[in-house]
């Protein structure tokens, strides 16, 4: 009945402002398939139309489609996507029946109409990613999300073999973010052109700026969908400067076809629910933009992704300015900081928004600085920044022996010792409650994180001590209040109950104490859990302190 | 001559626009003195003009006062200084002569002129500081000013006796900068009430917030006035948290006050060159106010403040956000960061503005832990704040035997180790070259500052060693280049000038490494100064690399 009256008023709407197609301008292919009925909510919904194919449809054709559900309307635009055919997607973000019309410049694109309807998720479908608790990161249906990334820059530029490999070790890894290049890269650790081009235009620089190749995206979205399907986040890198040599000039386009670019990409991906939009890697090394330029195109995406996933920008040596309101969360490159809790905290307290540290040096061997961490670094390193109520990500620089591929690059194989004990930090924080890790109490060495009051990780690093009187600041606890203690070996992946619970008294004026040390290994890489046994009844938690 | 045709083209327009002052709204006390004919550079030039005492004339008049060299006009606003007396104050930015003319919305204060010269500056008047190199500070004249500051919240609502004391104390002592309170304190470190009171009305509260107490004023000017006689910068905090019984409302009033109050300490002291503006002291303890509160006002001042004097707030436990634009500089509390050059750092990298940390913790033998550093470690702070390429700030806790003063509150006498070793921290920075203090590849390990190829300051901490490879990052270094070595004791106030120079050359793709080793004391708090010999003929300077 709805779609009948809708039809009407958009018929007369169109007649009346002259919007009715010149005679001859299409060119009418056959008739893609029609659109399912059904697709599962955060699922993608796609709908194929013909249209013409003359002249520039990617700069002429204008086609967007408003989807609604009768309280919820949401504009998306449409893209093309070669020989005639133009496509519109859409990610449902509630369940129920939701009906659709498009609007175009072109008569055979307007005013097409449907319905479907989105049925409830299916298992490992959590919806998009979004910032939650100020300083963490969560599913749309409420599941934490305790992100342990990965880089491959240029994995879904390296052929059909390769790419299937990496997708299989990375089923089998504890990664659930992977950062990568849309583009492909020259220089830096990929010096392999790829066969497919973002643009029309031939190799290596006579490119077509109005015209997109639709087979790159094709095959991107591809990956991103299998990504998708693992469980894992596409953090996908709009821009890069690893072209040294200015073969390909993709890191020196004008402001309109980085534009253009931006909302082919958004009209493309954003119904898919994993995609994050970095606008680029190192971005103060591509020498041919400004913080001016970063800045406008983080809001355009900000304002033209109609789901509002996920965006931030990556430094190389200078930091960008976090607190722009465009950024969601920190996308940090830092060694040094990321070594020690006591240092990744402070970017967290200076920015007020989640920090991952997506690049905190490399395991590997390599001849640069960034990429010689030992096994044992990298994991300090993530254990140190979830003290920090911040976030880690991993890739490795180790050569495969046979064919010089490495993971920060290609992708393939995993070869470092750090990501099984990765894998464990994973079950850590997945047992953490829902509100993340957070620092207690910063003021002095902050080596414990947590909940107040429920849930500690206190984390030795490289301290080793053999003994350790279990000392918490005050805020959230409870005279007399029991916990019980873990001995967790961060290497060896261990988890040891200590026997004896622990009761905790106030001293001082600033913290409560157990009454008894406990006995710890005297290695490195050891932490504890601390986990509320119980909330004595009558004992008021405490509040924070100001000094 | 210009005079006259001010004068007549001034009395045609209050003419045609109707602003002849009703008859009998005025009385006509006797005539204050004349200005004077000539003021140094950035010296204060005073107008006082009779004017009405009836109503109120904090709210119902309006006075201003434009002043021109011919080719630079700056506007300010006057103020009611009570008994009928009103006051425009200007600190003329050049030399030469400078005309003025005032406007008011009432008649006997309206279009008075006149003319005088801005001579030279005295010796010491250096002019107003600001910003200079991105991370630090400068006088106007462009002598680089060093901050050593200290704080001395309620030194000035002491009374004559202890204020003069201070006075003595501080003439003596390092410090170029002073923190200080506006606003007395009941609660805190100073809890006797003061004699002068910033509002009319009788304490504790019953306050009429529309009528300043001009005497309060003439007080903190003449504090204000008597530091920069003695070269130290008057860091004014506006509004501070320190009145937990809400006894006298100082931290509740509502905006349209806080705003009178602005602006008119703006138009009684951005005159003095010396004034810097601290919005509060621990913003977020001041419950009262939200951060769109402190940017309203930190807006309204960089509005309203003539000279652009600098700006900044400082926080308690929660990080305002420093990249808000009315921010010249960041005014840290950070005890846990400034213990340390790799943390310290990261704040600067992070806002790309001169960061000072006022409030590093304290000196001194509080039950409060912000108040428990001793003397080795204020000093090891400073020098780590230095080699982090930012500013300290010194205060004590330690009571004064006899009356229980202690200088963060009261001022009056120094007690502890640290301010000798800071004076000599002092001469550190003043041969330091005029770019200041950069932090050298903060890549790993921070703990070489200075300025790449010419000067380095190398602060080994607690670390001791007994021997040390000098060995730089590459940037600014040339083959071959020599430097003198002078070794530093921060504690006993060396410098040791090491008998052979070192030459460097290039090793790896990172360093350039001396020949041989230079032997240390093996003590903690030693540092090393390379200045460079010569810059050796055909090789070039290394430029920085991205990675």
């Amino acid at each position: 009945m709805m779609q009948i009256r809708l039809t009407a008023w958009l018929w007369m709407a169109c007649l009346l402002s002259g919007l009715l197609a010149p005679a001859g301008a299409t060119t009418q292919p056959a008739q893609p398939p029609s659109p399912p009925a059904v697709v599962e909510q955060w699922g993608l919904f796609e709908i194929s139309l013909p249209g013409p194919a003359d002249g520039n449809p990617f700069t002429e054709v204008q086609l967007s489609g408003r989807f609604t559900n009768g309280t919820q309307t949401v504009d998306v635009d449409g893209f093309y996507d070669g020989e005639g055919v133009y496509k519109l997607r859409f990610m449902p973000p509630r369940q129920g029946r939701w009906t659709w019309v498009t609007h175009s410049n072109r008569w055979p694109l307007t005013n097409k109409q449907g319905e479907f309807t989105a049925s409830p998720p299916k298992a490992g479908n959590h919806g998009p990613v979004g910032v939650r608790f100020q300083h963490h990161f969560g599913y749309a249906d409420g599941t934490p999300y305790k992100s342990i990334g990965t880089t491959m820059y240029s994995w879904a530029h390296r052929g059909e073999a390769l790419e299937t490999q990496t997708l299989k070790a990375l089923a089998a890894s504890p990664f659930n973010k992977v950062r990568m290049l849309v583009f492909p890269q020259t220089a830096g650790v990929d010096k392999h052109p790829p066969t497919l081009w973002p643009f029309a235009g031939t190799p290596p620089k006579n490119w077509d700026y109005t015209r997109f190749n639709p087979a790159f995206f094709r095959h991107l979205e591809q990956r991103v969908g299998q990504l998708r399907d693992l469980g894992i986040e596409a953090d996908l890198i709009l821009h890069h400067p690893y072209d040294d040599k200015r073969e390909w000039g993709l890191d020196n386009m004008p402001r309109e076809v980085d534009d253009r670019y931006a909302r082919y990409l958004v009209a493309r991906l954003a119904a898919y629910r994993n995609v994050w939009w970095s606008l680029a890697n190192e971005f103060d090394f591509i020498r041919t933009k400004t913080d001016a330029d970063w800045q406008h195109l983080g809001r355009l995406i900000q304002q033209i992704d109609p789901y509002g996933h996920l965006r931030s920008i990556h430094n190389g040596k200078r930091m960008y300015n976090q607190a722009e309101d465009w950024i969601t969360h920190v996308s940090m490159q830092h060694g040094m900081a990321a070594a020690e809790a006591n240092r990744a905290v402070l970017f967290r307290e200076a920015w007020r928004k989640p920090v991952v540290f997506d690049e905190l040096k490399y395991e590997g061997r390599h001849d640069r600085r960034w990429a010689q961490l030992t096994g044992r670094q990298m994991v300090h390193a993530f254990w140190s920044v979830t003290i920090a109520g911040s976030y880690g990500g991993h890739s490795e620089f180790i050569p495969d022996p046979l064919d010089g591929t490495i993971w920060l690059a290609q992708g393939k194989q995993l070869r470092g010792e750090s990501p099984p004990r990765l894998a464990f930090l994973k079950t850590i924080l997945d047992a953490a409650p829902l509100e993340g890790i957070d620092p207690i109490d910063a003021f002095e060495d902050l080596f414990i994180a947590g909940q107040p009051g429920r849930h500690y990780l206190v984390y030795f690093g490289d301290r080793a001590p053999t003994e350790w009187l279990p000392k918490l600041y005050l805020t959230g606890l409870r005279d007399g209040q029991r916990f019980k203690a873990e001995i967790i070996d961060t290497w060896a992946m261990t988890i040891t109950p200590v026997k004896a619970s622990l009761q905790f008294k106030p001293q001082g004026r600033y913290n409560f104490v157990a009454a008894q040390p406990i006995k710890l290994p005297g290695q490195p890489g050891i932490a504890l859990r601390l986990t509320a046994l119980d909330t004595p009844a009558g004992a008021a938690a405490r509040p924070a302190l100001d000094d």
